[in-house]
């Protein structure tokens, strides 16, 4: 057995199954032995950032873990946005690059450390990747194989989830090895402070007693940690609103009773009532970033206690305004498990609070009549709604970013065992397509929804390829705005209307979609108005085909509602009449002036 | 006059004229600056890696400099790729990432180090960056722009030159600035080592006149000091064989009388007779790796006195097996300055040498009579001639890699002021086609020779839409032989022909590029077999619109001559027999048996 043997057995055994490739003169005798293992199989890809994504959803719904395996200098530093969609998100990966021979690296000798390159296509991908991986590194010698591949699977899954990288030279990979007589690895893994756990689930069942108006946010970490199952049981012994941020938008089946919907800069005005007004906040894996707390984050549920359960200390500990009052740094798992032993059968439930929000989720949704109404153009609220409607109960949506991703998260309606989910944190154009090729790998060819803009798409279309030799019936649904939808609202707001390299007026232009399609044999369908949803849409998704659906919305259309800047989170606009506004709320609202600009 | 504004003038006056761009959140203002400065325009892309590879031929070809600019995260990442380019083969460049607001910055405070992600889309892109560029700088504060930006043009263009890259958070692109109270970059110049630089030229000069058998090789190195004008007065001063590597290829019109053609693993049969056998090398600009030494470096030109001209003087000292005897730390428009006044009109010849020289080159022609008699599917070494034939005086042509990046230096005739290149070092798939819109825009539209292979174009394939809106005449000659080329002659030679993951048989497979072509609205011909060439490449490259050609070679095509491992530079397969080897050999032949493995 070689080097390469052990590297495939050992993903074989986490159940990697599938490899993302594209190979090259660094990487051939890792490839080569795939021709003595029949149990792995591997997907040729035309861009290795495209393979990063497919193992970024291949980790998020399939058995366990995924890997690539590229080739040195450009194979290895095209996956770096896709590892970095990985590691904002915790999502564990394996990236396993070839490398040149060890004599021909620049850490060989003293005398070659500043020069740029000794070996063909030498590049240090290992400091490189550093800033985005939990675990980087560059083998040394063949008998580290085993050490160094525990070493990494542990570190990937363990804690805060993330990729690493492995860079492994060519004449490495060759080398004959015993595997029994590898050293191995023994992780230390990190013991629950039972007492401290105990001692801050009974002051936050505590605080629940008195509280009179609680929330539940419910984030990301749920999923990450595997924890679906205990968060229902966990949520049984409530009766209070039930909030999810953008992470979490697929943890809960959406016609849970008490779920309000989504929090933050572009929530739910119900939801963001709800946390604004609330005097508990139990934050459950969320890292309440500034897209949930809104870019002054003192003014997050500021007359709230809040307790907030994350894995990682550093998220518990940044000083950004918002005061964590409980912090509790340890598992989902952990905390719901103690939780349950501890609150025993007693049910909190603030009938009261509860009404309140639900007459707020009542009163101010995010599907409007009016938008069903639209005449020209298909309004993408709408839109949504109708896609909820003709999704199977364990469908997969995969959405790209910018705008189409915003309308997505506000008006899909995910219920029992659905998904969506996109690269949050890194939020790149052209996730959304690669990431549903490796979904519909992941589970055996299944349908993925991918949602993706006209700009977007444009990124990895060189995988319509990849999606079409793979016969997998990826239904890719662009809302076609004309450009970057989300860049121009921005430019509305703060650049006076000066719109610069955002469509195609200024030089930003699509190709014909419709005979691109048709140039990969993918089907196609356009979608121009309301009143053609039903009936195409449910033709395309219900076909056995990759398809490819143009749906055309307003070029101007706007994410409604969204936080303006300076504004606080019970404060999206459209503004509602002040006179409202304060109606809204049982807190002090607090409207600002001063301007404060984010991205977007 | 925000910082924005600073940002572009300062482009302006170093030349950049068009930035490659994608927009997003936070560039938003950086590129609102375009809407106040009508001498300076951008080019959208569709992809950022393809911006920074666009950037590069920009550079190459251009004035003097070039830019790209785009958005935090994603949009910076995707550069890396491009970047590297850049780096590796010292082309200067500037890359100007937008970032989040310096409050959301993980280092705005101690307590958000560690923490992942602040801002969104906030990524470490300058660290990420160090391993590739000269110089890459997040700014603090505006009063930095106008030093940071001197320093950053004056680090990338001076010694060595190579990519830099600035991070702008988005608060700081909105500052105001008065730029006459700005502090300003005085740089060191480094001063000539003048003393020893004449008594390494005199040594020079007096090794020559001994010297039986020298031999000058010319790198990439006289294009980047933009001495090739000094190379040719100084070229009158030698009647002596004259050869190139792949970088230097275009920097001599191949018609020179004593030019005998490219050194190095992938040379000439007789421009490596040349060098092996030599007594004394004159090395301009090359930094002789591997891919010109061959895999022991000490076995090249091994009885040579050496001498090399290299303003990186890492590249100098570093010890990798070949002896350099003269070290010439200086830039080459000095040392042809100095070489100018020392050498007076002294001429070296050696007709002995030159002759024998000549008669190798004579003897050993890349291009065979087999070759043109093919019948079934195009040689593509006859195509290359062909393609010569065809050229315009100053056309640019530009190679992706692989196999066909080999079969063009090694075959295209390059005259006059033609261009011919390639990202050498990095060497990545993709890079031909958006470095041929590069160049068209550097060259006011002008028609480029995009060599490009079946695998290789589909990285970048989404740029098709760039082209086509730009209506830029890209000439894109597809060398399609089903699949990854170069790593098939690997696996043939070293694994037993187990073809894993390098053709349509094992998942690699090819859009149907006619259908394509059609889709973008590209001119579309194919190209089957020797005797089609003549009409069909007449007729698509003297168009005046894009056009997407398709040349069928040999699924199984081979690169002839090549080194295989464990031999020596003289000792080329297919080898010829032992008595002809060692009838060309006037230094002893080394004929290795030990198999060491390089990437290829």
């Amino acid at each position: 057995m070689n080097l390469s043997d052990y590297v495939l057995k050992f993903l074989e055994q986490k159940k990697v199954k599938n490899v993302f490739t594209i190979t090259g003169g660094a990487i051939c005798f890792l490839m080569d032995a795939f021709s003595r293992n029949k149990n792995m199989t591997y997907t040729s890809v035309a861009h290795e950032q495209a393979a990063a994504m497919m193992a970024d959803s291949f980790s998020r719904l399939g058995p366990n873990f995924s890997a690539t395996i590229v080739t040195s200098g450009p194979g290895a530093t095209n996956l770096l946005t896709g590892i970095a969609c990985s590691w904002f998100d915790s999502v564990p990966s394996i990236h396993i690059c070839g490398q040149v021979n060890r004599y021909e690296l620049r850490n060989f000798d003293k005398t070659l450390e500043k020069v740029r390159q000794v070996g063909f296509q030498e590049t240090d991908i290992v400091s490189m990747a550093k800033p985005i991986t939990k675990f980087a590194y560059q083998l040394k010698h063949e008998n580290e194989i085993k050490y160094i591949l525990q070493k990494a699977y542990f570190i990937s899954q363990s804690g805060r989830p993330g990729p690493v990288l492995i860079d492994i030279p060519m004449d490495l990979q060759r080398k004959k090895i015993i595997p029994e007589k590898l050293k191995s690895f023994y992780p230390k893994k990190k013991k629950i402070k039972k007492q401290k756990l105990i001692r801050q689930i009974k002051e936050i069942l505590k605080v629940l007693k008195k509280a009179k108006r609680p929330v539940i946010i419910i984030g990301g970490g749920v999923r990450i940690s595997k924890t679906i199952k205990d968060l229902n049981i966990f949520l049984k012994k409530f009766d209070i609103p039930l909030v999810t941020t953008w992470s979490g938008v697929d943890s809960i089946t959406h016609d849970t009773k008490n779920y309000i919907g989504n929090v933050g800069v572009y929530g739910s005005r119900s939801a963001n009532f709800v946390v604004q007004n609330s005097d508990f906040v139990l934050s459950l894996g969320t890292r309440l970033d500034t897209r949930i707390t809104g870019g002054v984050p003192k003014n997050f549920a500021r007359e709230a206690i809040i307790a907030s359960v994350d894995i990682d200390k550093y998220e518990l500990n940044k000083k950004r305004g918002l005061k964590i009052n409980i912090k509790i740094n340890e598992c989902l798992s952990d905390f719901f498990c103690y939780f349950e032993n501890i609150s025993n059968n007693s049910i909190i439930s603030k009938p009261e609070w509860l009404k309140k929000s639900l007459l707020w989720k009542k009163k101010y949704p995010i599907i409007l009549d009016d938008y069903k109404k639209q005449k020209k153009y298909v309004n993408p609220y709408f839109f949504m709604e109708k896609l909820s409607e003709k999704l199977s109960k364990d469908d997969v949506v995969i959405a790209d970013d910018g705008a189409h991703l915003t309308w997505t998260i506000q008006a899909l309606k995910v219920l029992k065992k659905q998904r969506l989910f996109s690269a949050f944190g890194n939020s790149p154009m052209g996730y959304a397509f690669p990431a549903s090729i490796g979904a519909s790998i992941a589970l055996n060819k299944k349908r993925i929804i991918c949602i993706d803009g006209d700009g977007s798409i444009q990124i990895n279309i060189q995988e319509l390829q990849t999606m079409i030799s793979n016969k997998l019936p990826v239904k890719i649904i662009i809302i076609n705005n004309d450009g970057y939808g989300i860049i121009k609202q921005f430019q509305d707001l703060y650049l006076d209307k000066r719109y610069e390299a955002v469509d195609s007026k200024k030089g930003v232009t699509n190709p014909n979609f419709k005979k691109v399609a048709k140039a990969y044999g993918i089907k196609y369908s356009e979608i121009k108005n309301n009143s053609n949803i039903d009936k195409i849409l449910k033709k395309a998704i219900n076909s056995k085909n990759a398809e490819f659906i143009n749906v055309f919305i307003k070029p101007d259309q706007k994410i409604i509602p969204k936080l303006t800047f300076g504004s606080s989170l019970e404060d999206l606009s459209p503004k509602l009449a002040r006179d409202e506004l304060l109606d809204n709320m049982i807190v002090k609202p607090v409207i600002r002036n001063k301007k404060i600009i984010e991205s977007n």
